[in-house]
């Protein structure tokens, strides 16, 4: 017998890609323009020009051994130090090169963490609602998963249940902000108040408990004034896990970095740490071409207007069906109310109007839907109508 | 406290990148020639001309939202399907698409295929000398390591050896041929006696022992006549493990796939749980933009013909100075005979005269050293009065 634990998680799809297939085939079957896909968090807008740019100049005027070349495991030296100084310059911390670690993207910088971090038992506690692969990465890596439910409505942090959850055990605290599938961001106020929480109980327990921050959505927030808040601002015992997958519009190519608080005391044991994870899982380095790239592109990002007009758009239509939803700060998702008890099956009448729409319930969420608005204007534009008869049919209007 | 085993793995490098690191330093002490850095399997001969001319097209004509977006988690299916004809014409396999897993290169393809594999205590054969991150990769999926020793000498397969080591909670057998780090190619007819032994076992205990075979340096070899059997044409049971890093020169840029072969009975279970792993590893997708790269270039190689040469020269150094080594067929790795019983102390002396060989034991060759000759051809020919030099302080010559 193999694993059966990999055979079940390569074998039920998560309830995302489920719902992209069957897009995928329901298209086929009535057309592109027919199927209103909101399913899946892939960036509908270009990378900016100047990452195809990048890419061409440094192909054609590096050597190619170099280039194509092995890094050193934790990045090329120059690439992170660039890195160091640009969070530095934006966020008033005192990182060097070698408190960040290039990653293959955010799902690696996070499976990366928790095999560096967790001990067989340990308990992470994740504010919901939360990207589901969350569960499956802390699981594999030997961490018991507990989710923490948010304030009802707000989806806002609910700090005094997430006090309640904490035990010699816990070992880290996951947050994700611009969130998904929620969208909204946490403020300062709240990180501060965690952060106050997770000093105390680390004094309590005389173990440090780690703020992990999962962080690929920073630079989607589309209002002035909208802040969200750098962690190690706030506490020595943090991490962010970062992704150019949606700020450049590279999900594909997969590139992003971990970078450890060099004011925690155990800075040392946690950054090897994290460069023995990534050895036992495989990574080896990150992709080299797009390590050389993000030195050239690192404060540069993709038109993220669009998702801006999305988001007001979409927005505006659910409201005007009578819909429950919170507008979003950032990221590109809102989490609808279902008109029913059982998102489930409100997910499943919104496939008769062509509506695709994910169940909150893997989030964390269950009686609401995501909608993923990282889209075409015109599919927004489109789906209006069958909103407005799925609403109806709920008698919202 | 934090996973004490991944802290380890981090502080203690492999022998291989302490020495590498070593050189880095020594050449800036006494000057980049002056040192004969033979420690790492880093390409040294450019990608192929080719490698450039299609990264540059695929950047500036492909729709950039699809060629950096997510594929599906096996690979972009058109790429499988180029890649599984390609085997087929080559190898007179029946595979599809759907055999086929793309994978952020070789390591990525051995960790993802032991977390499907494998259940905690299982064992892995793995016949020495072999490359010393493999038991790093099994132990952290739970497996148990076992190494084979090989026939004295010759490094090649010892099936006596192996076959009185199989028991029913051996699980796989990984071989890697052209072997890293003697060179050595294993011949058809050992590997028809290895696959007859297998299934003898898996019938007796009534469960598969599967074989993997590791890849990278298929395309590296350097005589005609020399042939590097295809394990699935031999055996159901099999799996192949592929990376482009030596053959296109590209090790920095991580792309390769695992290869699942279609004729063992539970080939969907196996193929559900190589997904699952790498779902739950964090890999994703393989970099789409190199999985575009290679539907292109799959049949292309670097020019190898370097190595040959390289190869060549250095056998002849070494024999014209009395050591004892085979000369190798294939990859770019010779494994010398220690003159003294410890190699490590052999390989301390060699850095006397600037020579960075690394010791055998990590290996599983306790009395040889790894001389990797992916180098400059000037090198070799300056490193001469060097090797002539150590060998005489042994009394060689």
């Amino acid at each position: 017998m193999i694993n059966q634990k990999t055979v079940k998680l390569g074998t039920v799809r998560s309830s995302i890609r489920e719902l992209f297939e069957y897009g995928k085939k329901r298209k086929a079957e009535i057309g592109e323009d027919k199927v209103f896909d909101f399913s899946i968090g892939n960036p509908s807008v270009s990378a900016p020009t100047e990452v195809s740019d990048a890419l061409v100049d440094i192909i054609k005027t590096y050597d190619p051994v170099l280039l194509h070349g092995y890094t050193s495991a934790q990045g090329d030296f120059s690439v992170r130090k660039t890195l160091a100084e640009y969070i530095n310059a934006r966020f008033d911390t005192s990182l060097d090169a070698d408190c960040l670690y290039l990653t293959c993207g955010a799902a690696a910088s996070l499976t990366i963490a928790f095999n560096a971090l967790l001990n067989s038992g340990d308990e992470v506690l994740v504010p919901a609602p939360f990207f589901p692969e969350y569960r499956v990465f802390i699981e594999h890596a030997g961490g018991k998963f507990l989710a923490v439910d948010g304030v009802v409505n707000t989806f806002q942090l609910n700090l005094e249940k997430l006090e309640s959850l904490i035990t010699p055990n816990t070992k880290a605290v996951l947050i994700n902000s611009p969130n998904n599938p929620s969208g909204v961001v946490y403020p300062e106020k709240d990180i501060k108040l965690l952060c106050e929480i997770l000093e105390k109980y680390s004094k309590k327990f005389g173990n440090p408990i780690y703020l992990i921050s999962d962080e690929p959505y920073r630079e989607l927030v589309y209002d002035d004034g909208i802040k969200v808040p750098y962690v190690m601002n706030y506490y020595a015992h943090s991490l962010v896990c970062y992704s150019y997958s949606k700020s450049l519009s590279l999900p594909g190519e997969r590139i992003g970095y971990i970078a450890v608080n060099n004011q925690m005391p155990e800075f040392k044991e946690v950054y090897a740490s994290i460069c023995g994870a990534g050895r036992v899982l495989g990574f080896v380095c990150a992709p080299n071409l797009f390590q050389q790239l993000i030195k050239k592109a690192y404060n540069v990002t993709s038109d993220i207007s669009i998702y801006k007009n999305n988001r007001d758009r979409l927005y505006s239509i659910l409201k005007d069906c009578g819909y429950q939803v919170v507008k979003p700060d950032g990221a590109f998702y809102m989490f609808v109310k279902s008109p029913e008890e059982d998102s489930k099956s409100f997910c499943e009448r919104a496939k008769k109007y062509e509506l695709l729409i994910v169940p909150g319930d893997d989030f964390g969420g269950k009686g609401y839907a995501r909608v993923s608005y990282c889209v075409l204007p015109e599919t927004i534009e489109k789906s209006a109508a069958a909103f407005r008869a799925l609403a109806e049919s709920y008698k919202l209007i």
